[in-house]
């Protein structure tokens, strides 16, 4: 954990590092939602920058293009920091106090995430000998909106000193200003914030100010009390307050012997809204608030947010048995998550939370693809809040919708206070999927929450406005495909793309959602529906049409689906000729250079098979990881997780913890390097999606709970508990086994959960529970033909020698070696390559056809006598087992064999090699025949001769067994390796699955 | 010509039109190339915005950009409005003098193409009764330098007055600012040019100034000469000269009376260079020049003036007979070009020349694309000029190809000092076809020139670093294709797109141009050029390469090259739903709305198939120019003049004529309400090409020079002369003839110039001509096979008819009619839509060719017999007249069909249907059988029975005989419609011929 000790409940520095201050003051952010204060130290120094803010408090800035154009943008919009409270100053003998320069005998920073508080302590010895002990203290209240409580105390424990610390609140914070780097930097012409009204008292005083573009105000009221211990509590020596310039600054001073101790309270409150609101006296509401903190008192304040905070960690944390380091990690991501969330139905969740200025304090599409689903699932009622902030937006959406010349809503890419402000249309405007987005993630929360409320008003509305985006925005091509053009997907290394293959997915999971929310509505909330956004039924058919026809590109020749329509035109990225330094891409060449390749900021279409989860066969989902993972640059700090849940999915758990250690330790780590400028909120949820989508497998598609669960090779266990059907769903895995249980919290009639483990449905009633073994049991054997039942090579290498040779081509021994386990297609492309010879479609496939013809006409010399020893036996034995037999084939003429041999009736099953995409080495034909024998993947036995077989087998999750022959080649990833299958009994399979973990 | 008078050789206007007063100043700019003065009253009122300009002399301005990314281009660069030496304010018995206020009797305003004067006279009383003549004239002289020149007068003719003039030069000119249309107005946030030096004399003064950013520095001094005129001639009376502000003022004063006249010159020149160069004193060059013009006087300036224009009229005039309205306006259109163009070798042409501020004074690729063919074949010294502006901005091309990650040189999209300057990469930087239109122009004007030095320089190093960008722009693709990826053709309502038609060919012009072009070079100039840009061997091989393998997109369903790789999958424009107001397009729709459909700005591959004339077929470019004419919204006003060319190419004269008015008076009309911002001197260069290479057909690709003559109907003759071959080829057309003749300047030995008529190959000695005619002669007669020869449509009913009532669908008479002339997997295509029914290609294929048995198989019955009546004797007559007979069919069964019926000696051909891209109604069947029969397509005759057929020969161009059977559907179109060929002979024909326009 770097500089950071270990602590499963707490991030702790024990010393002081003026080079890394900027990321630790991002890390020691204490939030509340509403209010952010950055974990600067007290006395200013050392700083990287001092940080308040305001969840939704913003100003504008008129954005300048070099070149406008109709319907760009037309302001920037940036979070203030805000008038700063945090300052204390100290000084000791008439000297002001600096970490940087004071003789420190011990320091310690801790982040508690139980208690919410960020605790400093410092002992040092002051130059006259005495030695004092400094603690501070601070929170932001999660009880009370927009309020801070501090506690700042020194002790002489040696000597005394003359000590004076003024504390108050600093009018003077500016925003960053604008670096090269386009994701950081505000773009003030002008001071953003204008103090309209400052006033002191003996214990505190206010300020008021005004933004001076975006008609916003704020007021920021502090109480302080001061009082000595010691040898007796007394208050503290009366102090001055005093005014200076935009500031304020109370001035406490006391003469203190060993064992005395000045101790100040501060409690602080802000208030904003808009200006000129008459309804409102911002001042008033804070100067109340900061008195009722104050008249509480600081450790008043530690409980109530210490009973938030314990209510949260019941429903939300994950306990991973195996790793302290990694239990803190994890706590500490959703412990800033849960902080950064906006509360108040009108507040979202910045990219980087309330723990710096990065992105300008905008909500993207973070929040509901990264976020939301953490509280839906642990804080419904936090999901249901950060939604209804997007229906709150919905007329800026529509408005939006209009200036794009389309229908319905559209949401903006980047904003505050719901209107657009990226001022890159290519990446922002043109990210058209952030409606599917948000429409997911109200499906989402809908489906687990189960909130008729919501379903009927807010999410109905999202739903409509939506669906007609996306049936206006596509159009029917010729060959009947509704087709999507000239947008940019989540991977914004591609951009003006027709058919982004995300954005049509998920296009097309928004229509089906909104047409079958709007059906399942009760009359009345659908004749209300109606009136509010004048839905007729024609509407909705076409949003179903629009979707049934949707659009998804597939390229046949890999078997993938391609990002978008040209994305396999395009050439792949030099990443062997880009060197570390290059990176992130987007810092180093020019937009046109990275669009014009294959490479990815973030891969989008595997984000989409994960949200999408059903809708894609896992051999589908192995092949688009596969050509996707080495495409990705991962520049983008939202891949990391997801590709370490589908890395899970498909069985690469190397590749899944490797992904989820990058995610989880992101900011911990600064991997990005620009930790400083806020932490990133998406990659931290992302850890807790990374544990519970990928090592526990929770899929949750369309309404459908289900888990696979996969648990890292080092961890011994992983619990949590999600909030679904009323209650809270308790998932305890171990290595062996996993138990669901189900807990509701009165006792209400409740209904049972129904849930899948891997395929198996089940129900659990309210307080039951359910154990699952995980295993590995023999279930299914998948043979090959040629090379394990008979010998049909021979006949294969005569038939095409005999058609080769007939065209005057190469063909001997060694060229027929390469063509084991591989199609006729595929084969006779192997043959023309060696020979450098191109031909036409039509002439491969008359060639294809003599060939089989002859192989064909050759296999009526089978019989009986062909099969290969040691197969009858082991295929009765299987019998005897009630292990199903299958057989997995890329010949076409495997039917045909099996009768000549007279096997057809030991095999259950021989799967059809015509209905799949891809022949080995992908996994697909494997994966098919364990599905059709209706065995999970992990407990079936492959039997292969060839390594594309091999391959394919290991691909597909199974224990793979290699026929090697007399003297033939290795193969390579074979579990086991045999000559005949003479050495295989359903004893030694049982065995060999029970070995692999 | 709307408020302007006609008159052949001068834009006149005589009344004041304050509301127009914009668009006047711009089009009564005088220019030089290196100075620009708008047409700006001499008083100053009414204005719009008075100008001086100086072609090359800009400030800069850093690019504001919503969001930065890197390699943006950094400064914005604008052309600065200098200081005004225009203004002449009179006063008249202490009155300020004003057009507006005054009781004008008399004014006109005249510009004389030929002695290149503005010249205004105005006639007016003045209040005391008294009545004045004042007479203004001003000229930017060719001959000298950035000088120019006035003489005011003023004479009374009644009554007495005491007159006041005051001029000098007015320091406090601005550039307009900027306003919401992308397209004008400047960026600076300070004033750009600052006042550095300010002298005054008793008869002159000096104004120095620098630019704030850009590091440049200017002077301009003015000498005033006054004097008295009428009774006896003698100098004014002595005046003062007054400093005011950064200006400074000379005042004569006279008292007047009837018969006398007042009258001044004033002799200005500029300077401008790198503030800071030691090597030269602006100020003192300034005066040196001025006090030159001065003492020649102004009307021995105009006398140079002339020379010089008299020259350039010799080479340049197009003369038309028939319009004095058309001379008139190309003449105006010729004159401003020349005008405009830069002539130094370090200035180029702005897009709006000298006579305002739009697009800032940028160069674009007008210069190259549309102005320099003028210049090539009038004034090839100002061509080499604009071209030898590009290899001095190499450098910086270079620089900016290594920003973009590219090898070579990449020349920026616009502007003046070599660096690029668009802030809007889409559509600026994204335009790589810059280097190949830069190419492009060079190898024109060496082809036309000969000029052998520029071609081992300048030429050689362009070729070879422009051939470099595209050699390290494209990838090889998987089907072996080179393809350019992520870039945007010339018209910019498709952005970032791959495989842009245009910017391939170009791009494989340019490679192939350069491989030549090195080759080509003597022993030393290669040795020089290796060494100067590190040429290798291979480099040149792998342009060869990739040229050879340059992807060009093209759909076979519609047999068009399709304007980039995914531009047939979006949907078309409603062009129906877009209200007149909602043009252009980018003015009204964000671009994400435009670039997701088909529509175009302007037509690029269009213009491609003009540029790269013989690369295409006839028959692909009607396609082309019929698929794109209604997706063209012509919103760009470079679009006229190729449609132009093109409409005149395929024969559609209406439209050709139609086109070239819209170039020809864009801004007399002001048809894009924008000339006050300056003039469209694309367009208006695109009103020569327009008559040059649209109605003399004059085609120069690749050094091949040809003509294909069309003179719109109401044009009696055009004539004009091309600088070829060392000489100046002239061309006169009229209605029925051309000639062309060859006259060189010195009797220096010249060799012979090789021309093309049609596709007739002529040589032309010095001082020869040649005469063609163009009236239509009978070549060739082109016959349908069924129904004009024989009737086997019923065979083919029966054959169909077997066929789909096999398959149980339905099929008739009339269903039948509609396959006429039609192929027939096209023909199947039209029953299976008929029936609702979808197939795939195989069962197609299957379907198309057991029709086909079946039909072939009933052919059998046919015998002579079956010949239609009258067949026999025009195939008898064309043969004693020599006419070739020529069988254009759809039917793959012709040959075997001819031999059934006795008459496969009787055609001199049989156009092999298989052998093209689109069938009737598609003109390629005829156009073919015209080609192998060596006919030119007037003079070929279509004889068919189908409406398909008659559509497919009038789209070919050729006169079309409809054979209608007794009471078949009347065909329309037909020139002569017959019952059977019994009614035709020979001479029929050739009157036919004869009578068709």
């Amino acid at each position: 954990m770097g500089a950071y000790e270990i602590d499963e409940w707490a991030l702790v520095k024990t010393s002081l590092d003026p080079e890394g201050i900027g990321s630790e003051e991002s890390l020691f952010t204490v939030a509340s939602g509403g209010l952010g204060l950055r974990g600067d130290h007290e006395e200013g120094d050392p700083s990287f920058h001092r940080g308040t803010y305001l969840n939704g408090f913003f100003e504008q800035e008129t954005i300048n293009y070099g070149e406008i154009a109709y319907g760009y943008a037309e302001n920037h919009q940036t979070m203030l920091n805000v008038p700063d409270a945090k300052l204390f100053r100290l000084e000791l003998d008439g000297h002001p106090f600096s970490l940087k320069l004071a003789r420190i005998d011990r320091y310690e920073r801790r982040l508690d995430f139980r208690s919410g508080e960020l605790v400093r302590m410092v002992t040092f010895t002051l130059a006259s000998g005495a030695v004092a002990e400094l603690e501070t203290r601070r929170l932001a209240s999660f009880a009370r909106p927009l309020v801070a409580s501090f506690r700042w105390s020194l002790r002489l424990t040696e000597g005394c000193a003359e000590v004076s610390v003024f504390t108050g609140i600093d009018g003077g914070p500016r925003n960053l200003t604008a670096a090269d780097d386009p994701r950081v930097g505000a773009k003030f012409s002008e001071r953003p914030l204008i103090p309209t009204r400052l006033e002191v008292a003996e214990d505190g005083g206010l300020v008021e100010a005004r933004t001076r573009r975006s008609g916003l105000a704020m007021a920021c009221a502090a109480r302080i009390r001061a009082w000595r211990t010691g040898v007796a509590r007394t208050e503290g020596e009366r102090g001055t307050t005093m005014k200076l310039g935009d500031s304020f600054f109370c001035v406490r001073r006391a003469s203190l012997s060993a064992g005395e101790e000045l101790v100040l309270e501060k409690a602080v409150a802000y208030r904003w809204g808009l200006a000129g609101d008459e309804g409102r006296d911002l001042a008033v509401e804070a100067v109340a608030a900061a008195d009722s903190a104050s008249e509480a008192g600081y450790s008043a304040l530690t409980a109530e947010q210490r009973r938030e905070l314990d209510s949260f960690w019941r429903d939300a944390d994950l306990f991973v048995d195996g790793s302290a380091e990694i239990r803190q990690a994890l706590r500490f991501n959703l412990f800033h998550v849960f902080q950064a969330a906006g509360r108040d139905g009108r507040t979202s969740l910045c990219a980087k939370g309330l723990t710096g200025e990065g992105y300008q304090g905008h909500y993207f599409w973070d929040t509901e693809i990264y976020a939301c689903p953490i509280f839906t699932y642990t804080r419904p009622d936090l999901a249901r809040s950060l939604l209804a902030y997007r229906h709150s937006i919905l007329d800026a959406a529509r408005e939006r919708a209009r200036v794009m010349s389309q229908r319905g809503a559209l949401f903006p890419w980047r904003t505050i206070d719901g209107r657009e402000t990226s001022a890159y249309y290519p990446a922002g405007t043109a990210q058209y999927h952030i409606d599917a987005d948000i429409a997911y993630a109200v499906q989402k929360y809908l489906a687990a929450s189960g909130d008729g409320a919501f379903a009927e008003k807010e999410a109905a509305e999202i739903a409509v406005e939506t669906a007609r985006l996306w049936a206006g925005l596509g159009r029917y091509g010729e060959d009947g495909l509704f087709r999507i053009h000239c947008v940019t997907g989540p991977d914004e290394y591609s951009a003006l793309v027709d058919d982004n293959a995300y954005t049509n997915l998920m296009a097309r999971n928004n229509l089906r959602w909104a047409a079958c929310l709007v059906d399942s509505l009760p009359q009345a909330a659908r004749e209300s529906l109606g009136s509010a956004v004048g839905l007729r039924d024609e509407e909705i058919e076409g949003w179903r049409r629009a979707a049934g026809a949707m659009a998804v590109p597939f390229d046949p020749v890999t078997g993938i689906h391609p990002q978008d329509d040209g994305f396999m035109n395009r050439p792949d990225w030099d990443f062997a000729g880009t060197p570390r330094e290059k990176y992130p891409l987007l810092l180093h060449f020019h937009p046109l250079v990275i669009y014009r390749h294959r490479v990815l900021k973030q891969p989008d279409l595997v984000l989409a098979e994960f949200l999408l989860s059903a809708e894609f066969s896992r051999a589908q989902k192995i092949r688009d990881f596969r050509f996707y993972e080495p495409r990705t640059t991962g520049d983008s700090s939202l891949s990391h997780c997801i590709q370490s849940v589908m890395a899970a999915e498909i069985g690469d758990h190397g590749k899944a913890y490797d992904y989820f250690l990058k995610t989880v330790r992101m900011d911990l780590d600064d991997v990005h390097g620009n930790a400083r400028d806020g932490l990133h909120l998406a990659a931290m949820a992302g850890s807790w999606i990374s544990a519970v989508y990928g090592f526990a497998g929770f899929r949750d598609y369309d309404g459908r709970f289900s888990f696979d669960p996969r648990l890292p090779d080092d961890w011994k266990g992983l619990s949590f508990r999600l909030a679904v059907g009323g209650g809270r769903l308790g998932v305890e895995l171990s290595r062996d086994e996993v138990r669901y249980s189900f807990e509701v919290d009165r006792k209400e009639t409740r209904g049972s959960l129904t849930l899948f483990h891997r395929d198996t449905e089940f129900s659990l009633a309210p307080g039951k529970h359910r154990v699952f073994s995980l295993k590995r049991q023999l279930r299914a054997v998948l043979f090959d033909l040629d090379g394990v039942i008979t010998d049909t090579a021979r006949l294969h290498y005569l038939a095409w020698k005999a058609e080769v040779d007939a065209l005057g081509l190469k063909f001997d021994e060694k060229l027929n070696e390469r063509l084991k386990g591989v199609s006729r297609e595929a084969s006779l492309g192997i043959i023309l390559e060696a020979n450098g010879l191109e031909m036409t479609a039509s002439e491969r496939i008359a060639i294809a056809r003599r060939k089989n013809e002859r192989y064909v006409a050759s296999l009526d010399v089978l019989t009986e006598r062909d099969v290969l020893s040691g197969v009858r036996e082991l295929l009765a034995g299987l019998r005897v087992h009630g292990v199903s037999a299958v057989l997995t084939s890329a010949s076409k003429n495997a039917p045909r064999i099996l009768e000549r041999l007279g096997l057809s009736k030991e095999f259950e099953l021989v799967v059809d090699p015509s209905s799949i995409v891809k022949g080995k080495p992908d996994p697909e034909l494997f994966l098919r025949g364990a599905e059709l024998a209706g065995a999970y993947r992990l407990d079936c036995v492959g039997i292969e001769d060839a390594q594309a077989g091999i391959d394919a087998i290991r691909a597909a999750g199974m224990a793979a067994v290699g026929v090697c022959g007399e003297g033939g080649p290795e193969l390579i990833g074979a579990h086991r390796s045999v000559k005949s299958l003479n050495e295989l009994t359903v004893e030694h399979l049982e065995r060999l699955l029970e070995s692999i973990r």
